[in-house]
């Protein structure tokens, strides 16, 4: 009898363990279920708030008919518990934070998050677009990779997804740098940009080569000399001397120009154009998403800086693809026009794409569902 | 003139992208540092809520001389930011939440999170401890990799360490089974566990061998048939069925029995022992680290179930290395012990360590670090 008492104990021990809101507040209410994603395609977040006198719902952009700022206001019932229904939300990630009377919150009911470059958010996916969808098809795996950096002195971390076969094989493979924006950080493309996923489905359907995606940190922890103090002189630097050659000495991936490619979002766009005009005959492939040069309707720097390259008509012409792609809502889409013109001025031979839509998630994982596909066919 | 005001226009908008506390709250105060590591060893937390009547600071049971459950409290300034100083933190890695008029809030000014079984956490590093720190030495990488389950009928999700030099040569290597605790994700040895840090100071070091580290999640979505619902019985079968054959497929694993090992905490425990007593035969290194058998002073089912892998003289001769680890405060020390001898009685030989301490992280890091020494070395 004192045996079963004391097994009842260990259960009772293990189960507040297993629930973590219960160590945050023990002998609390039961965990909610938020947010809850319902047969009919609606989606219901839910916060026990009995104390607040203001909870919002708010996302990065993220969530379409959901105002960046602002959010929108949920609503509490008697025990003290607010919610909110979006309803029939279209398939995509999405990020989002409650803000209780001021304070950003991420959902305590929801383990899953998205890391960016000052916070993280709670997220969330909604299936039905099958191209980022998980798939009943061979599965890549995304890293957390730490290496040290000469350039900064320090240990920093990337994100490298090996496509399916890669952990098991002997095989070399085509390398693809995915540089992410302002606002995130090297986890971004892999949560909410879906990238590991995209990647799985197109190589499973023969639309994409197999290859491996590195998505380092654009943020070097120091001051920056470019545009509102961004860091993107010192972000080259760093991937020429310390990111690029660490891939190609720790990844079996092929080292030519025809199997290396470089693309990347907003800022990454820019660090895209920096990095590949300082040494072109390095890349292959580059790929721009709503971004282009940001000082172009500024000044003649990039020119300047960039005039060896924009000018070598052989270095131009093993240049097998590239593309830009932006949203005509998007707040660049004149300078990314301008950057086209630029290129265009010198003979490269430049694809540019404009979709619907800003300067978002929903754009970028479909830019990159797009380029992915004509990466290394040649 | 007017194209130097349309690149300020630029970057004022990136600068609002860059920083996603300013998404939350556009045109708010700039962002608080937290939380602050001083020179002097001290931790500073800060959180900005000046509507907020009550903040304290929470923990899982990870910060020394901060109850698990209350956590303590903050003061509130005049601008409304509260704040709370840890002094001279020994050094580890630590989660934390703050709870705002009773809501579990992570740190907003803190990207860095750790999943658990059903939230997540806000995390933070104390340098110091050298075996768990990010040290100048080669590191491995830890991967998110989904597979399907069929056992399950669903995509599952594990996390896998593969050891400097992996992902560039051809060889293949021992595998080490690490499983998590009931209040766990496969997330979190990786995150507050550190296994990865762990395993690459040790490997540098020469005091462990190079090996992958697979990490599954621990917790099926069916309801579980164990003590307190946990799903022991299901997780062993996923495990034999479905995780064990896609490691062993999809990665350059050495799959005889001297070159497997398996270990766990807590439920993580009771794991290994359900699956290395179902398949004696493949398994030539066990760790129980935190845990026993959670029946053991209830009834002889385990004795039943397992009744032929105990009793075999010659399988349990190839076991080379058993190993229990438990803190003296520990709730399930008795349990450990009973266990412990249960074994002894049937002829197996058990090394034992009973450590200071309780159910902590802060042990689970010793365990892995004492325990991943002694592997694939016969």
């Amino acid at each position: 009898m004192r045996q079963i008492v004391r097994n009842q104990l260990i259960g009772l021990a293990l189960a507040l363990l297993a629930s973590n809101a219960c160590l945050a507040q023990r002998g609390g209410p039961p965990p909610l279920q938020s947010p809850e994603l319902t047969a009919s395609g609606d989606v219901i977040f839910r916060l026990r708030a009995p104390a607040a006198a203001s909870v919002r719902l708010t996302s990065g952009g993220d969530i379409p008919g959901l105002a960046p700022g602002a959010g929108a206001e949920l609503t509490k019932n008697a025990d003290g518990i607010w919610s909110i229904t979006l309803n029939a939300l279209e398939p995509g990630t999405f990020r989002y934070n409650f803000n209780v009377d001021g304070v950003p919150t991420l959902d305590p009911s929801n383990r899953l998050t998205s890391e960016s470059n000052r916070n993280a958010w709670s997220l969330f996916h909604v299936a039905g677009k099958a191209y980022m969808d998980a798939r009943r098809v061979p599965h890549g795996a995304v890293s957390e990779v730490t290496y040290y950096s000469a350039t900064l002195g320090q240990h920093r971390r990337m994100h490298v997804y090996t496509p399916p076969g890669y952990e098991s094989d002997r095989n070399r493979y085509p390398v693809f740098y995915l540089l992410h924006g302002a606002g995130d950080s090297d986890n971004s493309w892999s949560t909410v940009g879906r990238a590991g996923f995209i990647l799985d489905n197109l190589i499973a359907d023969g639309d994409a080569l197999p290859m491996v995606v590195v998505m380092p940190d654009g943020h070097p922890p120091v001051a920056g000399t470019g545009p509102n103090g961004m860091q993107i002189a010192e972000f080259a630097a760093e991937f020429a001397a310390d990111i690029k050659p660490f891939i190609e000495a720790n990844y079996r991936v092929r080292t030519d120009r025809d199997d290396t490619a470089i693309a990347g979002l907003s800022m990454g766009g820019a660090h895209t154009l920096e990095i590949s005009m300082a040494d072109l005959a390095a890349f292959g492939y580059i790929g721009v998403f709503s971004s282009g040069v940001f000082s172009i309707n500024q000044d003649d720097s990039f020119k300047t800086e960039h005039q060896a390259a924009l000018e070598d008509a052989a270095l131009r012409q093993g240049l097998e693809y590239f593309w830009f792609g932006i949203g005509d809502q998007d707040f660049l889409l004149d300078t990314a026009r301008a950057t086209v013109d630029l290129f265009r001025g010198y003979g490269f031979d430049v694809e540019y794409y404009e979709s619907g839509g800003g300067h978002t998630w929903m754009n970028w994982r479909d830019y990159l569902h797009d380029f992915a596909q004509q990466l290394f066919r040649d």
